[in-house]
């Protein structure tokens, strides 16, 4: 080959070189922009009257920020501040900016929404208006502001007749964008009863996006911000200590019994399997044989709120694998419907403080639900319905099944709209189930062999209590655990240590187990009981 | 052979004859005097007036039983009923016949006991005396009886101004003999601050047994009624209750997290793996991640009370496998005392409410263990000291350890007589701990950066709390993690959903754990946490 001389410029290289000056270009006149912009800004600063009163905060703590120590306020006061200046955190619902001059914010702290304008003028600068208007959705910033009363009622917040007109602004903690959730979205109810499944967003007469209950779960710290959501643990928080409230002035004593047990004891089935250093362990299901166990040691009334395991493989809407136990046990004297009485009473008293205390959250999620109230007895006495006459009303009814058959949940549902319409109530007691339906530590009926001293308890025809005379000899225990489909061992090592309780003279005795997911759940009417557990756990989600 | 003709008798059968005479004519004195005593009990039985007013009822429930309706009392209330007759159930501590004529029972009713009295007379029977004499200790009855005030003091029971006179008693249930432990030797101490490997019954000065603890924990249910192990539970509830109370009048809702997790968060030492259908979880060592979870969520003030799960292999008189924590979490305003403040007004509201309210079963028990009052800062202030100076004290008093170096139990029980002596106070709170001895999720100090905003709580020179002000930004907190050692992955499945929740504009917050167990320990000065565990769990034991 012959040495080439210099060749001519190819098209290639004419077309780099072009590029590599075209982007000369552009990067000089950036940086021109960039110096222009920053002179603007730095005049702009130095001319900012505003420079002080507004940007973001060092991170809270990190830093030797200095506390001001000046009073926070309360939103829901905000009346009696009236004309007056006040500092008070919240977060930022929307901003937008009107104009230059001019930049509304819809700020939240707990279930109030407060419109907050911000307006340029001598003192108060179009850069800090410019900030404000920007601010992302969610971010948590501090306001010095004064409360003004408004002309006309501000529909798009919950206080209707102050507004805040902003003085200063800072942010606390910067909200990232976008959000994979919008909190906004939340407060729309989910589609259906379904499990979420429908996750792709749907559109409700074709505007606003309806989002699964899937994708909201999986970003929980987002969908929990939203008032329905915040209300729905406001009630549920509130059943607890009613719940507490009543029984410990009955003389009840709160326990802690052991959620791991050294066997499965009440059936094999159902149970979750513990590694326990070198050998297994069990979750316990309920609590049962620990507070018998605390009745035969003399506690004479205990209750507990703890959580309990079932390991059942149901993805259905009431289902869940860890969920809340509101459980009771306590002596009687002579007859188990003492137990059921107490049992009847707490539940009058739960519903009766959450219309007094817990109304303003009642009402928010049932109005967005579109639930109807919950009716009691008008009467105050709660029907005490024996199961053979349930029985009789659903025959009545065209349902077909037979005297000591357990009910499905279509047909618990079917009765719970039955009792409704002869009794009045959404609440009601099924008395006195076929023994053979039962656990074993059941006490068969006096009435009838076939029956047995235990009952249910239903809000809106859904089951939220089960319960009963235990049986507290331990003869006839050992009796009925041989006799039982399938047999129990008394001799067992998740057995042993109960029956022996009942050989040192235990008192007659009852109880109950509430499950609390459900009592929240009925009481508000929601379609789903995974929207009463913060981080609900079932056979699929153990995440978040 | 030849065919042999009837045989002699042998002298086998002789004997044989013998003894099936003798056992004929035993027999039948057997049944003479069978007959003779059927005759005369049927005599007796005749000639007793008192035979509806004693004997055993049948099971309660389990047939027909009439109810009587009759109120039952309490002996709390005995000075009530002077002069009066008064049904009321109990259990029989004692009872001795002393005569033909007169037997003494001591009967126990929660923490009360009575003497009673039945004494023959043309309205009592003989055979009645006898009876109620020789109930079995620990069987449950029902007296019918005669309050009548006492000449002289009564040592023996707790109501010394009163005794009853039986006019009826019926068996409700009949305890085993012999009971595997006698209640009255679970009131004495335990021996030691051992395990109770101890177990042979020891004695003390020669004559009541000493029960080791493992001897108790085994015969769980008869120990619990021993008077002293009542009362803590009722302290334990009390605790409970109060710590509620205090923080829900603060605003604080009670929150209920998972315990069965995903993946495990907190580091993957000391969690217990659990079988979730097809794939593994882990027990719940703290609700840490979850209720700073709810802090982003804008929940503001949490609280929650609940097991808390901990595969540590330590055989201690202080460690516990599974304990109830006590948490709480909050935003503040401006700086994380806020929360030391709440957290030290919180224990100061227990304390004075443990005085006021549950001064008896406090006093019950500290007598028993020989315990010293729990004493409090007179000012009302408690010491907030920092760790550097808590280090001071300990070096000028003869300790060595450099500056950022952890405390040992011993010297943290050391440094709690050094505050004691110095401050007058059972109850303080170490601030600023060194950053490299707490978790990853830790706020650093602003003053010194081998700091942190973290702090314990101490009772009697033991720890009962940990907390600090958290990283509320995700960024610092990813840093944080990655630097950590060992490192923590922010991307991990435990951690991922966590760091995620600090991206959307999460407030400054701080909070903490106390182990309710300990608290009880350390209020009742009790020398193994064992005590205040129900039903407690350590690496080796699982049951009861």
């Amino acid at each position: 080959m012959a040495d080439a001389g210099p060749a001519e410029p190819s098209k290639n290289a004419l077309k780099k070189a072009a590029k590599d000056k075209e982007k000369a270009e552009k990067k000089a006149a950036a940086k021109a922009r960039e110096l222009a912009e920053r002179q603007k800004k730095e005049t702009d600063d130095a001319n900012d009257v505003s420079v002080d009163s507004y940007g973001e905060l060092p991170l809270c703590g990190s830093t030797d920020f200095k506390p001001t120590n000046i009073p926070r306020e309360s939103l829901a006061s905000i009346a009696e501040h009236e004309d007056k200046t006040i500092v008070f955190r919240s977060w930022v619902v929307n901003a937008r900016v009107q104009s230059a001059k001019l930049a509304f914010l819809n700020l939240r702290q707990g279930l109030h929404t407060v419109q907050a304008v911000v307006a340029a003028s001598e003192t108060l600068s179009k850069q800090m208006v410019k900030f404000c208007g920007n601010i992302s959705t969610e971010s948590t910033i501090v306001v010095h502001g004064l409360v003004k009363k408004t002309k006309e009622p501000i529909n798009s917040a919950t206080i209707k007749d102050y507004e805040i007109h902003i003085q200063k602004l800072f942010i606390e903690a910067k909200a990232e964008v976008p959000l994979p959730l919008q909190v906004e979205d939340a407060e729309r109810p989910i589609p259906s009863e379904g499990l979420g499944d429908e996750d792709e967003k749907a559109t409700e007469g074709g505007e606003k996006p309806i989002v699964g209950l899937n994708t909201r779960l999986n970003n929980r710290t987002l969908d929990l911000r939203a008032k329905t959501n915040q209300a729905i643990f406001v009630v549920k928080s509130g059943v607890c200590a009613l719940f507490q409230e009543f029984l410990s002035q009955k003389g009840f004593i709160l326990i802690q019994t052991p959620k791991i047990l050294g066997a499965a004891s009440e059936g094999g089935a159902n149970v979750f399997e513990v590694k326990y250093f070198d050998r297994p362990a069990f979750l316990a299901q309920s609590p049962q044989f620990y507070k018998q166990m605390l009745i035969a040691s003399r506690f004479q009334r205990v209750m507990e709120i703890g959580p309990v395991f079932r390991a059942e493989n149901s993805n259905t809407a009431r289902h869940l694998t860890e969920f809340t136990g509101l459980d009771m046990e306590m002596e009687f004297q002579e007859n188990y419907h003492e137990v059921m009485g107490m049992l009847e009473d707490l539940m009058l008293f739960i519903f009766k403080e959450l219309n007094a205390r817990y109304k303003k959250e009642t009402d928010l999620v049932r109005s967005a639900y579109h639930v109807e109230e919950f009716k009691l007895p008008e009467s105050g006495k709660v029907p005490r319905i024996p199961f053979k006459e349930g029985i009789k009303m659903l025959r009545e009814a065209g349902e077909e099944l037979g005297d000591y058959d357990d009910l499905s949940t279509p047909q618990e549902k079917h009765l719970g709209r039955l009792v409704l319409e002869k009794y009045g109530t959404d609440f009601y007691v099924l008395d006195q189930f076929p023994l053979a339906i039962r656990p074993f530590y059941t006490m068969p009926s006096p009435a009838d062999p076939l029956l047995s001293n235990s009952y249910d308890m239903f809000m809106r025809g859904q089951e939220i209590l089960s319960g009963a005379q235990r049986i507290h000899d331990s003869k006839l225990l050992d009796k009925r655990m041989r006799e039982h489909d399938p047999p129990v061992d008394p001799e067992g090592a998740g057995t042993k240590d109960y029956v022996q309780s009942f050989k040192y003279g235990c008192p007659p005795h009852g109880g109950g187990g509430f499950g609390l997911e459900r009592i929240v759940q009925f009481w508000l009417g929601l379609p789903n009981i995974r929207m009463t557990s913060l981080f609900p756990r079932d056979p699929i989600r153990l995440m978040p």
